[in-house]
């Protein structure tokens, strides 16, 4: 018997005919005598919905109200799960977060956990029931009601999991697992049988979006294993723990593409200390998520800063961009959202040699021209023209034979 | 300046638009310098939908889950009308039912309030915020949420009116007021300015359903003024507060017609101590209301008794009297669904004699039977064939001179 947590996404429990089916997939793992978690997400587009009505009452809704608002998405859905358990025959109970305790920052439509009392989940579990939890919620300690942003369900999972010592967190989505690639772009992409957190994280930085990032940082920090997963079939998924020698095996686990990027270029930056910090610390103040910088060396006492952002924040950022570039006596400020990001992903990159060299060997055999280049320990992405990137991720899937992983015995 | 409650219905913020007419309403009140609590039901037929899903995930939800769903449409809608309030430049704060504190058993779907801790409400008022509080909810001790059951949000509004000790509670709805009888069937029907609580209540039993009697009768209690009115127009509407001297010089305030109600007889019951308590124990104990129950002198050792039920209920009760009926060794069931209660109320009656003879002669004079009689000190109601209702109303409407209520100066 362990004690296990689920997860199940808005698309898993998006009508009554799912719910049903989770309920029957919750019920076999509570038969097979474990102990069960779940977390719900909202039913299907539900937020989208309340989203839309806050919209026609207020042009911009307090954010208090917004988590009122919000929270009340995850309550509906796992109080219809637990009558749905309860239609089974399987004694199940419903919580919201306030309720098991999962204590909150104030940051509403962001926060933080901060602390979770799991003792009415234990008294709960003790008396053999199954326990559903209202995912992306918290209260603060004065009993605001708070939300965790986005991919919060998948948070609220992780840190239960955490809390209640689980032997693993089974995230439930509407794909198999995680693949080498995209298989709606290689047709012969792999499902990976393991992955690291650190692997997953920068492919999840790259466009792969099974889970949020925040999610998975947690998940590595206090090393909860995780189980992607589909709610569709029985098939296992992808494991998610921590770095193993087996891993370190592959040089490459995965490539991943990010198709709505955008580059900006602020051209002859003065070369001196802190003007860096001034253009960024201005676009993040206003709320733009940056993805790669580059900045190559200078030699003439001026440099040009690149950067990619949303395609979607490419307005904005040129805005804030320009007035700072003028602030801080920058040339032009020029963008391109014709780009692409194209990643390779691997913690066995440390330890083997001559990968990046094997990537940019393997795009230019396609004349596939790479504009900006960026690397951390485990990736290498490249920017280029975005009419390439699917080829681009075909050539890089079969130079490094990923088609082999999903059978490769090292990863079993 | 005073402090009011007031209460908007599922129908006065059915949709965006309406929540902001009332945010408009709640402002003005607020600009007026008063101090408001509000107190809204769930977004039109919010409720209805959350039934129909739980009704597709299982065939009988626990109740505590279902109050863990139905709780949210209230949150949803305290949560917008404080963004709308917010979008009028007025600083506004929505809770539910656990966070200020109304505190219930833990008889779910039906819970009766305990305590009410009226501090966070408080808190906020004295820092000039509008409270919007989510009507129809409240938690246990052990933080479970509760919900009051049909009528609760009104329930919610006496309740924080005596609490906060407002100076009225305002109840708004989709009609103008309290009338002499359903403006739909008597044209020149009066709103009444004022009538008291005991009217209103004996109303409420005759099919006025403006508010649910358990309201009605927590504000006659703790002598809560309040202030039928409609949410759609400025036109004040009818004060119900505790019996005033003026009150009694009108003998009849109102006619009332409840038209779906079903009369059973069980013939031949026998004339001893407890067969009528073995009779309506086993109805009740099915959750059946009976409204009007008749018995005669008997001069035989057996007795005829007769009985009304919503016209919903017939079959079930006529499964229930069956059984029971053989059961004290009484005759046969009969019933008869073509009936209607046509009833007139005041508490003048009290001290004006032949209230009920001038009804029966305006009754006879239309030629309409009277199959039952049942009266209480301040209303006097009849069984009459359904056919025959409207007439009844009319011609009782015009015998006690009700379209002179309206401009009676002891009332305004």
């Amino acid at each position: 018997m362990a004690l296990i947590v689920q997860k199940y996404g808005g698309s898993s429990v998006a009508d009554p005919e799912r719910v049903k089916r989770v309920a029957q997939r919750v019920a076999r793992t509570r038969r097979a005598g474990h102990q069960v978690v779940v977390v719900v997400s909202a039913l299907g587009d539900t937020t989208d919905n309340l989203l839309e009505l806050a919209s026609k009452v207020c042009r911009r809704p307090p954010e208090r109200e917004m988590d009122m608002l919000l929270a009340t998405g995850e309550q509906v859905s796992c109080a219809l799960l637990a009558m749905a358990m309860h239609g089974l025959g399987v004694k199940a109970i419903s919580f919201t977060g306030a309720q098991v305790g999962i204590v909150t920052d104030r940051a509403h439509t962001r926060a933080r956990i901060q602390d979770i009392s799991a003792q009415r989940i234990q008294a709960a579990l003790a008396r053999k029931w199954v326990v559903i939890v209202a995912g992306f919620q918290g209260m603060t300690r004065d009993h605001e009601i708070t939300t965790l942003g986005r991919g919060g369900s998948d948070l609220t999972a992780v840190a239960l999991a955490k809390a209640l010592n689980a032997r693993i967190c089974e995230i439930y989505t509407d794909v198999e697992g995680v693949y080498t690639a995209d298989p709606r772009i290689v047709p012969n992409a792999r499902k990976l049988p393991a992955i690291s957190y650190d692997e997953m994280l920068e492919l999840a930085g790259s466009g792969t979006q099974v889970m949020q990032a925040r999610s998975m940082e947690v998940a590595k920090r206090y090393e909860v294993p995780l189980h992607i997963r589909s709610s569709f079939s029985r098939a296992t998924g992808t494991i998610i723990s921590k770095e193993v020698k087996a891993m370190e095996q592959v040089a490459v686990s995965g490539v991943s593409l990010q198709k709505d990027e955008a580059k900006v270029t602020v051209c002859d930056v003065p070369d001196r200390p802190g003007v860096a910090a001034t253009i960024f610390t201005r676009i993040s103040d206003a709320n733009i998520n940056v993805d790669m910088i580059v900045q190559n060396v200078s030699r003439t006492g001026f440099t040009d800063v690149s950067f990619t952002v949303s395609r979607a924040d490419l307005a904005r950022v040129l805005r804030v961009t320009r007035r700072v570039a003028a602030e801080v006596k920058a040339g032009r400020v020029i963008h391109d959202d014709g780009v692409a990001k194209v990643s390779v992903v691997g913690v066995g990159m440390r330890s083997h040699s001559g990968i990046a060299a094997k990537m940019f060997q393997a795009l230019a055999k396609e004349s596939i021209n790479i504009e900006m280049i960026s690397t951390s320990e485990i990736k290498i992405s490249c920017i280029i023209r975005k009419d390439q990137a699917v080829k681009a991720v075909r050539t890089l899937h079969d130079s490094f034979e990923l088609e082999k992983l999903g059978k490769s015995s090292a990863r079993k």
